[in-house]
């Protein structure tokens, strides 16, 4: 076998490129996570992190991943039986879902399309038809990580108004959390799970969940059996100001570096070369679909993801070996597919600390991986990908 | 103020020293958690850990901190009701016991002295009497990190059966994992906590139960509602083959650079270099004990730990301006008194990658900052402390 | 100002691309340079650094840079007045022969094409007219780096010989050890020049020089003076012995893993990847060539260098433009041209830690730049490179 | 063997402890040397290193140690024969005349003793003597590393204008700069040679010379060979602006830090911590000197120095069986005798990164040490020196 040579091109929709800066960061002793220094560290990530949430309501940093941030949205505001309302997106709605499932929650599918996204009108549809409003709360993905498409959160939140129903809204950023436009209180959005190692260029470890005024209300009712995630312990008033254990001082180090280089950027220029890099990657994709090659799963131009491109395959091709030769032969890590997509996709993530040569780079390598594991295409994917990068500013 | 230079004496029970080896080995871009790669760490990881837990059953690791691992282990095994017996020790067995009471257990705490530890006899008493088994479990800490008392977790073992109980033994060991011996196996434990952030010298974030047949029988039939911790998603057979969610990579690359570190020095060698440092330190909190000064809180020779000595002062004096002379003045950061201990004792942590100088050089910093802070005590303790590290091997 | 995201792409033509492993090897505190733990570690570089010379003769490392080594190579072996031969073939060259002038020596510049290197028969020819041997040695660069021409050190050493010369051969490595086949002994070269920050894929600040034992031999009676740089004092037998003052020890920190990445690989892989995206890199320029575009420097496709491509643009362009481009638009650093050629070239350094992606990568943005820099150019360049790689092993 | 654990005591009179954030800093990919970034970086570095030597004038940075900085400060200013007067002081005095020596000079030692340092009084005497004018310079080191004695430059400086003699002044700083007081510009000095391992903070490979105006001119017509190191092609008016080859840019990364650090602590702020500790040092010594001890080498208070305190054992014992069991048992790297000292003593570095803990644990591992070694001493260092340390502010 060759030795991987080079940096790894490290494509994977997430964890994603931590920057060197980041790494240095957390390259650190340990501190006392009770004294005045990680106090005024901690001060400067929350604040930092409001900016991306784009709110300045209740921020809770957790020691978990994001499935633990799930946990947390679940447990925090609903009691055993509480009804909620899952539009189908793909693999990680529905398993949002089913972890409400299986914490003793009535869990209803909103089917949908998984190469589109949520229907804003099916939701406004299925909430005016809920009198009663036993459905406690609608819980969806800004963006499904596995299909690559991403919700119109503000579209739904609209959609929620127009039926006059009072359902929380929550929602999980966490592929989409400073990489596109998230606006938690402009959007009333509820209650937001985030982590740590996909927009935020951190190393997986971390999450949080943030709480609006209505959720934190809901969670002094909640019934559901919780304390390590338990708001009521770690907020007060709508400030985080405790832990349950010891705080995960390092990825603490990390966010503060994470939250500067994200102001030093300025979040809008952040979005605009996510939107830059995720039109390149589909430009080249677009080109791939020549001679009967890959496409785009997304269908919806409007949906279509920046922060991943999840591509599919042509029939009778296997992406997990394209994808093997990237790893082996190019040393390029991309994502495979879950769930029903096993096999039929491969997922470029183009989210975190990203230049126009390290996707180039990736594309590259996945043209040529594609060449050498015969799976037919259009060639040229990197050229289309390139013209356009020189087009734009 | 005074800029601090040098490097921080981090004498805290917890986060503490990680060698730079650790953070060296950390200090690397993430990886996909689903490939080989990842998979090749984690098994040596998983199989160092074995070692160091001297156990051959589960061992099951989560992105979570140490009251993560607290949680997992009571929502694990246990239905919403279910009686546990809690021998009260200090802040962090009430602490667990108050954990497992608001998940919705009936929690019977076993009175004890703070500064002996669980008395076997009183166990094995209290078991005895209980004819109809309804306690399930007898949940308690090896070493109280708040105090410095270690349990013996054998004698309590030959205690429980003594009473032909069928409790499940659940240890919490956090703070004497890789510090002072611990061997699941052998004394029949049947879940156990442990953190990474003590002897395993990584940084917070990572924590792990462990669990027997017997345990993962009963979690088998425990109703209390769980997702993220639950053991039937992660383990199949005795070994952990799945994680919620991403794996925390980065610690598991520490976690790999840990169990070598220890295979290279040696179990037997780094338990006995706890308790010769430990015995240093008690040695110079002796001394200090003269002239009415600070004594070591544990008073029961059989009990103090060798991974935390809790000094307490003096009445009318507040340790915490001593803690705050060592750090502001020396760069030499200690642990604070927790609940009713706060401000009358001082912890020092003396676990994980220690030397002698370390050691020494933290024990002067204290000797000074009592005398700065005016609190009467025996001078000469780093020089005991000196002569008994000079006399033994 | 944009800020710069993701990583550089670094692909001057020296300093080159530092592995992480090494960056963190380096990562460490300072050690006693007189102990046994630094000996061991000097140990290991140097049987390291004889594969990779591949020599059994001294070699000796300093603190300094190539600049160092050059002098060393000179002040070592010669005598004021001494004559020596430089066969002209670029900046390098020429300045290495200034050095040796500067230094007191008669230096005679055979006459030579920047694009095409040294003729060995010129070589032979003029040192065949030198009947009276008085010309003491021939100096010339394996690889100028300047011009990405890399000359026949095999043959020119038959050259010598055929003309029956007892002339030292001496070659500065700089930009070929570790990413071009070099043999010190087979090729009976007697002087060699080395540098850590190229092939050997370490930061600036170390050098080396390698001496035969005719070399050896040549500075007993050698009269420049000499101390920083003296052989007689660091080496004993043919083994650097000593250090004129404290050794650079992070360097040899570096050093040792450097030795050990490309004993990992292999040297004969390591040059193949070199080769491959040598060629990989020329099929893109003789793409851009097209529409009147920019061309190879070198001329001769037996001597086009394989660590660096130099690249003309045509007339009235200038190349520092798109260098800018590439720098602020892409973070890709080019090298720039030197002496006659600033302005009219840049470089593209492709040594050490290098895959395909990265290339492709730099290639794909230096493509982008001449468009955006308005330089004509033939389209389709990296797309010719990704051909070629697909298409070889 | 036992293997080491914690952090090594690194009291070595260099290289000696660099803080993790000069490490960290250093711990990043190499920039082009000739682009904006690096130059930013350097300026910094110059503008901070101004403020160290106290000078406005020309500071000329090498990749090279301590001993290449000497020999630049040689090929600068003298031609073959000039004369020299040198101050025995030590090791490194009778080592930097030595090299003047082998480079050319005539090379006068004044004789002097080890034990007190440069005596005023007799330079002068000497310089009156030279009606003539032929001794060109007088070359001395600020702190002799071997012996722990700091000369004392202001007073030397007014010798040499009281003879009213043209010599130029040269002082060798390595051992003290950043750690003891020194005022180019004030106190006259031309050419001044500096190190990057000991108060700087940085791994050992970057030197300095600093000339002054009258140096700078000197240069002019001396006729030493130089090219390496020469001012001519370095120096534009008085600032370097030119490196001969690669510049080392990773030293710049940590100077950067480095002279950050000193700024925010406060040059006069270093100099007294520096001084408490060496009087810490300097009490704990006495004690030891106790039982016909160990004494301090330098006998002089007005000329120990601040940065290196040198042990000289009782006759019939080995300095080095010390030393080895500190480093063995306890993880102290200390330093040996040099020369006539060899194993008769051992140095102590007490200088850069250090905290009154480092300190403390440094002088407990001796004080064992010398226990173990069954060197007779007066028991009581450690407590000697704490007590000084909690009776200053």
């Amino acid at each position: 076998m060759t030795v991987a040579r080079g940096r790894q091109f490290f494509q994977n929709p997430g964890p994603t490129n931590i920057p060197d800066r980041i790494l240095r960061a957390m390259d650190r002793p340990a501190l006392d996570f009770m004294g005045a220094e990680f106090r005024a560290i901690a001060e400067e990530c929350y604040a930092g992190l409001r900016k991306v949430f784009k709110t300045d309501q209740a921020i809770i940093a957790y020691a978990g991943n994001g499935h633990g941030a799930w946990e947390a949205a679940i447990v925090n505001v609903f009691s055993p039986g509480d009804k909620v309302l899952v539009p189908e997106t793909g693999y990680f709605s529905l398993n949002w879902g089913k972890h409400a499932h299986e914490l003793g929650l009535e869990v209803e599918t909103l089917p949908g399309d998984w190469r589109t996204g949520v229907d804003p009108a099916a939701v406004e549809a299925r909430l005016r038809e809920d009198k009663k409003h036993t459905i406690k709360a609608v819980m969806q993905v800004h963006n499904e990580t596995a299909t690559g498409v991403a919700n119109r959160v503000a579209e739904i939140r609209r959609a929620i108004d127009a039926a006059k129903h009072p359902a929380l809204y929550m929602v999980d950023t966490i592929s989409s959390l400073g990489s596109m436009d998230f606006r938690m209180d402009e959007w009333q959005v509820d209650v937001v799970v985030g982590g740590s190692q996909k927009g935020l260029m951190l190393p997986p470890g971390m999450s949080f969940t943030c709480a609006s005024e209505k959720a934190l209300k809901a969670s002094q009712s909640a019934t559901l059996p919780r304390v390590y995630w338990d708001w009521r312990k770690l907020v007060t008033g709508n400030r985080q100001t405790a832990f349950n254990g010891t705080a995960p001082v390092h990825l603490f180090y990390g966010l503060q570096e994470a939250v500067r280089m994200l102001a030093e950027e300025g979040l809008d220029q952040v979005f605009a070369r996510h939107a830059r890099f995720a039109e390149a990657t589909r430009r080249a994709v677009r080109v791939w679909r020549g001679n009967n090659g890959p496409e785009i799963y997304g269908t919806d131009p409007r949906t279509q993801s920046n922060s991943v491109t999840t591509v599919l395959l042509p029939d009778g091709h296997d992406a997990d070996k394209a994808r093997a030769i990237a790893l082996d032969r190019f040393n390029v890590s991309l994502g495979g597919g879950l769930d029903k997509l096993d096999k039929r996709v491969f997922r470029i993530g183009h989210m975190g600390d990203l230049n126009e040569p390290m996707l180039l780079g990736a594309l590259a390598a996945i043209e040529m991986s594609l060449q050498l594991a015969g799976v037919p295409h259009g060639k040229g994917g990197v050229a289309a990908a390139m013209e356009y990068l020189t087009s734009v500013d």
